[in-house]
């Protein structure tokens, strides 16, 4: 009998919005496993802080860059693939032994996640299942208030980490907009939102459904970088009755 | 004191992957509103069948039309804005004589749902608290069993209800889609998909998350409209270690 690997989503990072089946994975899991940066708790992590069963075992799978070499340098790609090929050999060698592992994954696994990257490595190998989750953007424009989409609005999920060019083509096109990723990126955003007329609309959101919480105009925020848990939306118009 | 209306996202249709908050909510309600059509049991309220205290009050909102009228006829927003109206001093009432209630909704609730049009309405007379859920869309593209999106791809969610030209232009833009709403316009999003060259990537999930779930090929359906619960995905294709 080989073991599951369940990539769970954890949502946006309040426990009541786990999903009851995430809820459930967590608490009864006997061995998790989570991403995170060496030196931090990391984020998967620290959302389930109080849920685990005494004696659970827990892997941490540290990354060994995150920022320090450019996603354009060839080395990163190198770097994080030999990462993740040790993590699919240990998560693959607990399932052959019978042991069902838990993948605490932030946010939803497959929309734009860590994850993607070991479920592509072992789903050939072993059983893997993944419960989908709230995303970060919900939990986004949730807080703002405001709903994002209305009638035939075309919605675009955008990372800041785009060309500048590739960036205003994107935020013209589209009626309603959420961009992630931006961090360092914020001056060149600015720019492509203003480009693309849509810069009096920007709405920033730092940590969504999180202590912390914040929404107001992207134009109030005075800073050239945004922290990691921010998202930028810009509302759709569409028709109403 | 006066009462606070709930609009309550479900997730797809799996009870177990409604979020802990609303599962607490759902089954602690003294009184749930829904909509649905006229004759029908509801997809909100088929969702949480089992789940309700005993006694509980339901409040069934009828859409007077759904898709008798067409969008285009200046009537149609008529009849549903009297609809609205009806229902915001229905569920206001309840609020100012103290009761809570909480509003069923499916999928997410600001994601191109019907309870945006009671919030706009309520949100500045009673409390109105919105509860963030797992979209269809997720649903659908873990159901596929392959990410949605790699790096740094755009994707966009577009309603088959669009004209072909701004579909064409939306589609062709987009690294990854996710096409809702498609219905009787299957022909035109079918034309579409193949002028913005991803006609052969196209993957058609039917009942995400629910029983009778289907995924495969767009090109191997055969017919000429998708039932309510489909949804059409082509999945990114980028940078990935």
């Amino acid at each position: 009998m080989t073991g599951v690997i369940h990539g769970v989503g954890l949502g946006p990072g309040d426990q009541e919005l786990m999903s009851v089946r995430a809820d459930r994975l967590v608490r009864g899991a006997s061995h998790i496993a989570f991403f995170r940066k060496e030196g931090r708790a990391g984020r998967a992590r620290t959302i389930v802080e109080g849920m685990l069963a005494d004696g659970v075992v827990e892997i941490a799978m540290e990354y060994p860059v995150t920022t320090e070499i450019p996603l354009s340098d060839p080395r990163y790609n190198d770097v994080l693939a030999a990462f993740y090929a040790d993590c699919r050999a240990q998560l693959r060698a607990l399932a052959e032994q019978g042991t069902d592992v838990v993948v605490l994954c932030e946010g939803d696994p497959f929309f734009y996640g860590s994850f993607m990257h070991l479920y592509t490595r072992l789903k050939d190998e072993v059983e893997v299942k993944v419960v989908p989750a709230i995303t970060g953007m919900s939990a986004a424009w949730t807080a703002s208030g405001v709903p994002i989409t209305w009638g035939d609005d075309v919605l675009s999920t955008i990372m800041g980490t785009l060309p500048e060019e590739a960036l205003v083509a994107a935020l013209s096109q589209a009626d309603a907009v959420v961009l992630m990723k931006v961090g360092r990126n914020l001056p060149k955003v600015r720019r492509a939102l203003q480009a693309a007329g849509k810069a009096d609309r920007a709405v920033l959101v730092q940590y969504a459904a999180m202590d912390g919480q914040t929404v107001g105009p992207l134009s109030d925020y005075p800073k050239e970088t945004l922290p990691y848990f921010s998202i930028i939306l810009v509302h759709g118009q569409g028709r109403r009755p």
